[in-house]
């Protein structure tokens, strides 16, 4: 079979140009054309196709090493990635195959095989559901509700960035384990969306409601879990309203990875002390060895219609700079993620 | 026998008059001269002998329910209590019993003996011991150590107060664990104290040393776990050094106890996500069931000489607000008491 990677590709890529000051501009990245090289031993060629845009990302940005070694500047872009391997020196992939993996913000991935998994065909899911439900979106939700948060039927959770990728999917996996479900988004139409559609108990738009008030209404029985993506005055609300014992799985301070200088810690700690909470950080990465367990556990959910998700896509590479600042402002619902080529006709 | 309690007795208190505005001043107390009324059923005449001062002291002042209840203005100043017992109407109790217990900021104690238990007579072991590290100081540092911070032999410990009555244990422990133990203190005696006679590997002194690069150089491996005692600035450098996985045993935040208005959260939560790690608030009495275990373990290293514990005396119950600002300004050594009366003679 003739591989359709013979000789050189050019290369669309969105490098690292600068560490932006607060906020992200385009300017922080430079646009370049390269080509792809000619693939050595154990290397693949991915054609991208789906680019997943998550607030880590702004997280890689900066000059310090994180749960990832820093990006030096001059580097592609790294972000998680789906393609499709159009040439391969790697004996477990061949021409066709999809695959997942940290390809980078560029058209063409060429390099080594370790790090990538391939995607299975599944009939009746989507490609994009691998950044769904079915990704680290979808494993995020799992191990931190049910591994950190340990909800209890019956127990209240609540839920900060509760209309977006990782927020939508822990409130439904909350309603699966019996817990009264309560999130906070910033639109009326993210309000809309969790309650109606995905089953949440109540939901609090904390960009036109007093938090605290409305979490004094809506958690009569105070809060045994807070599912933690945002940080900031609505997670040192949720704080004011613990119960003994609660358990906070801190999953992402999405308000503070545009501040410069030292961010704003919460101002409510206190009460992890008093309360004898349990606050505890999660990388999903550190989860990779139970994938297998998440992934049939939540193809049963979705089989059986109590996992919803929604994909938010932007069209086009060219797009990825000013797609990011979506999350920060809030503008997206669901999971964001760039399309960066057709998928492949099956 | 006849008891030495037959009639009322003068019993001066100091009681809450006023809820502090940031520092604790002594016209937040109301010195009262009352007297002891007739003892009901199941009630207990308490001469008290020693009254312990505490940083939590401070939290039970403020007009909120916290891990205890709200002190109304007017009541007796909650305190944990050893005191002799000089009249009884509980079968369990006769006069001459040792008994510790929630006796509050007064010379006697009248009312109910649920809640007070007995003390052991152990020969060599002074009355004052139960204050310390066989009383709720010994217990904080054994379960929050222990149970919370999960010490591993090569890790490294740092401990915040650590010339406190809790901090000075606790880092005593880390060693018997195995670990390296860094200490934090206000004072080069402090310091030298912690270093020379309770065998901490390394001791710094934050009011005159760069906190974070003092860690930078005692902590060459990271730091595993955090026994926290005060919040703010040292916190901060602590969190910035934590490894992945590093526990954060939060143990008091006696830096924010006299802060007005919303406090200051750690600036570098942040590294809890990022480094995956655990924080966990402790109150002792959620232990309670388990302190005959800490007491059989203490006890023996004790005699063993492997804990040492150091007592700092206030003389008399008129001193005890001017002495509770000295656990703020960090003048006391070890554990910080008011001795109220004189022992029974044995």
């Amino acid at each position: 079979m003739a591989s359709a990677a013979a000789g050189p590709k050019s290369n669309y890529q969105w490098r690292l140009g600068a560490r932006p000051q607060g906020r992200v501009k385009e300017t922080d990245f430079e646009w370049v054309e390269a080509s792809t090289p000619e693939l050595a031993d154990g290397q693949i060629l991915v054609r991208i196709i789906y680019l997943s845009l998550d607030p880590t990302n702004r997280v890689w940005m900066e000059p310090v090493d994180t749960y990832m070694p820093m990006l030096p500047l001059g580097s592609v872009m790294r972000g998680i990635t789906i393609g499709v391997v159009e040439a391969s020196r790697h004996r477990s992939y061949a021409p066709g195959d999809l695959v997942q993996g940290l390809g980078g913000w560029q058209h063409y991935y060429a390099g080594d095989a370790a790090g990538w998994s391939k995607l299975p065909r599944i009939p009746g899911v989507p490609l994009t559901a691998f950044f769904g439900a079915l990704g680290h979106i979808g494993f995020t939700a799992y191990f931190g509700l049910l591994d950190i948060g340990q909800p209890k039927a019956g127990e209240t959770l609540v839920v900060s960035a509760a209309g977006g990728a990782v927020g939508s999917l822990a409130g439904q996996m909350g309603k699966i384990a019996g817990c009264r479900v309560v999130g906070v988004a910033g639109t009326d139409e993210k309000c809309d969306w969790i309650m109606r559609e995905l089953g949440f108990d109540a939901a609090i738009n904390y960009k036109t409601t007093n938090v605290g008030e409305a979490l004094q209404r809506e958690c009569p029985k105070g809060i045994d879990i807070d599912f933690e993506n945002v940080g900031g005055p609505v997670m040192d609300a949720v704080l004011g309203r613990i119960n003994i014992g609660a358990r906070v799985v801190l999953c992402g301070l999405i308000s503070q990875y545009n501040v410069q200088g030292p961010a704003a810690g919460p101002t409510n700690f206190v009460q992890i002390l008093s309360k004898r909470a349990r606050v505890q950080g999660l990388i999903v990465t550190d989860f990779a060895s139970r994938f297998g367990e998440a992934t049939a556990q939540i193809v049963q959910w979705m089989q059986q219609g109590k996992l919803k998700y929604r994909i938010d896509t932007v069209e086009g590479l060219r797009q990825a700079p000013a797609a990011l600042n979506r999350l920060f402002d809030g503008a997206n619902i669901g999971k964001l993620l760039v399309k960066v080529s057709d998928e492949p006709v099956r």
